[in-house]
């Protein structure tokens, strides 16, 4: 396959830790409920996986966002839930309510039954992503994604979303064994589920530990960092002779991120309860670090949104500006938008971006 | 008041950094729904206010757990929201769900209504202090608590529980002068509440601070943390005599540690995802620590359990043995015991910290 030339790299610039000349900006789930276009297309499509398994659908959504605002990535519209539906797990979206499985994975026979799927069964995502990637036109470039092992592991025994993850806990604490021989089976998937996504134009992969926080410290690196490093250990490194970093993404992360440091990939994404300055000491010197605005912060008007987007490219400090590698941050938010975002207040934030992470690279920090 | 001498002393020990035999051990939660006997007391109640409010019920259900395991500590039976609802905000519990404010502070107006609550509202609280002192006639010591300045103003925001803090926060950085304002009467009305308790007999007290891990880096400092600061500042050190240990927990505060580290109390209650071994390091020099077993390692086989706990032990390492402070461990759960754990699975847990951090002590450790 052959694409139009990149016209945008400072995202993929600050990956590798290259200079940049402003800090480049995405937000997890952009393209979605709280754009009014997204919502259109969503009653077109009639559900929300006939949004994600449409080729069309899932390209015209994924450049919603990027007609309304200069963000500097484009992510897949998909969900981190697509490798375990089609293991056969059933997945659906009930309107308003979060991801089901109708074939939870709840004893030893299920999780024996388990195996890397057939990848045939996710052509569509691949599908979209090569669809993705002509119609960017080389704008920016495109983010692939799947969720961690261990997240996957979540919703598969449970089911659903939880307050208080009891059943796959204990699966975890009472057949250890179980949820091993089920982590290595969903590594290989995301694995080979990435690389597919690589081969399709994905230029940087996105492996979402949503539920990495969850977990007691031990439990943490025994069962969902383990299995985060078997996927990057995979991974493919490059693709048409193009770099493809790696980010990795755990929600409630902090109290681990030293460890994380350790991972074979190129970025680490950090929520809102980690200080940027503290996390750019600890692992800045081998790791870009993306994030980590409060989505909630896109409630209040505009003035303060943009003293608080100060405050996070302040708390990174300058990024490096000389050739070579150093220390980069691309901004995000540290977690997905809600959806109940005013549009607008988005222009706000990726202004303040752009604008203030010049005027910090030029010497003439504001306050 | 005067009350029966104290038979066991090793958790207030513990508190204030002096060796005992073995670690204390109680549950967050210890009185509660996975009890058959307090399901039971429940519905003769007829309601969780009704079982709260009334001092007979809430000293009989307190010393339920007391009665089946051997714990080292009691602690009130009452809610964390009694202070909002004597400020008039109308607290409820519907079965099954949690709890709801019928007049959540949304605005402006409402929130310069708020002012510290008259404490005769309370009594029912200080008397089933005294009550449960009484009835415990010196077995253990009992332990008095209240939400966290910040943790009440997100219920008294949201009105309920929620799962992004939407409400709360956008008050917070749209108007963070309302929110200071509704954090000092908060800060002043729990240290009042304390305080009371205190004099009613409680011999320690515990703030729990159950959302300040949903707050951003430096939001946390500025809005939970600088109030829990504010109510420890005004708290009794001591009464009749006694020291009163005051101990603070954060959900999710693991990124802020050292910081916590620096609040004038004696004792830090960790969530699971702590490192008991790191956090000796950081702050064990100043603070008891008190955690932080996953509350879901309840629901494997009691010889999991025992393994768990004795890594939780472990990874804290042997207390000091001397006279004179030094580091100190209380072990609990890194959060409230869940509603479906089987009351015997909680015997395996008392039994293993008992005999194994004895064992510790002795010089001969286990694997």
């Amino acid at each position: 396959m052959s694409f139009p030339p990149l016209q945008n790299d400072s995202f993929l610039r600050a990956c590798q830790r290259l200079s940049t000349p402003h800090t480049p900006v995405w937000l997890m789930r952009q393209a979605g409920r709280y754009l009014p276009e997204y919502r259109e297309t969503r009653a077109r499509a009639g559900s929300f996986m006939g949004l994600a398994t449409n080729v069309d659908y899932a390209t015209e959504v994924t450049l919603q966002p990027l007609e309304r605002y200069p963000l500097d990535a484009a992510i897949l519209f998909s969900d981190i839930l697509t490798v375990p539906d089609a293991m056969g797990l059933g997945l659906s979206f009930a309107l308003g309510e979060g991801p089901r499985f109708a074939s939870p994975v709840r004893d030893e026979v299920a999780v024996r039954a388990l195996a890397v799927p057939d990848l045939d069964k996710l052509r569509y995502v691949f599908d979209a992503v090569t669809s993705i990637r002509r119609a960017l036109a080389g704008r920016v470039p495109l983010i692939g994604f799947s969720g961690s092992p261990w997240t996957l592991a979540c919703y598969m025994v449970e089911g659903a979303g939880s307050d208080d993850y009891r059943l796959v806990k204990t699966m975890l604490y009472s057949r250890p064994d179980l949820m091993h021989h089920m982590l290595r089976i969903n590594a290989d998937a995301v694995a080979a589920y990435l690389n597919a996504q690589i081969e399709a134009g994905a230029q940087a992969v996105m492996i979402f530990d949503s539920w990495g926080g969850v977990l007691a410290d031990g439990a943490f690196q025994e069962f969902s960092l383990a299995y985060t490093a078997r996927v990057l250990s995979q991974l493919r490194r490059s693709h048409d002779g193009a770099v493809i970093p790696r980010i990795v993404f755990t929600k409630g992360g902090g109290p681990w991120l030293e460890q994380m440091g350790q991972l074979d990939c190129e970025v680490l994404g950090l929520d809102w309860t980690v200080n940027l300055g503290r996390a750019r000491e600890l692992v800045g010197g081998s790791k870009a670090l993306q994030g980590n605005l409060d989505p909630n912060v896109l409630f209040a008007p505009p003035a303060q949104i943009e003293a608080q987007t100060l405050r996070v490219l302040e708390s990174f400090g300058t990024p490096h500006t000389g050739s070579g590698q150093g220390p980069t941050h691309i901004f995000n938010l540290g977690h997905g938008i809600n959806q109940h975002t005013p549009p607008e207040h988005v222009t706000a934030l990726v202004e303040a971006v752009h604008a203030h992470s010049r005027r910090l690279r030029g010497g003439k920090p504001e306050r």
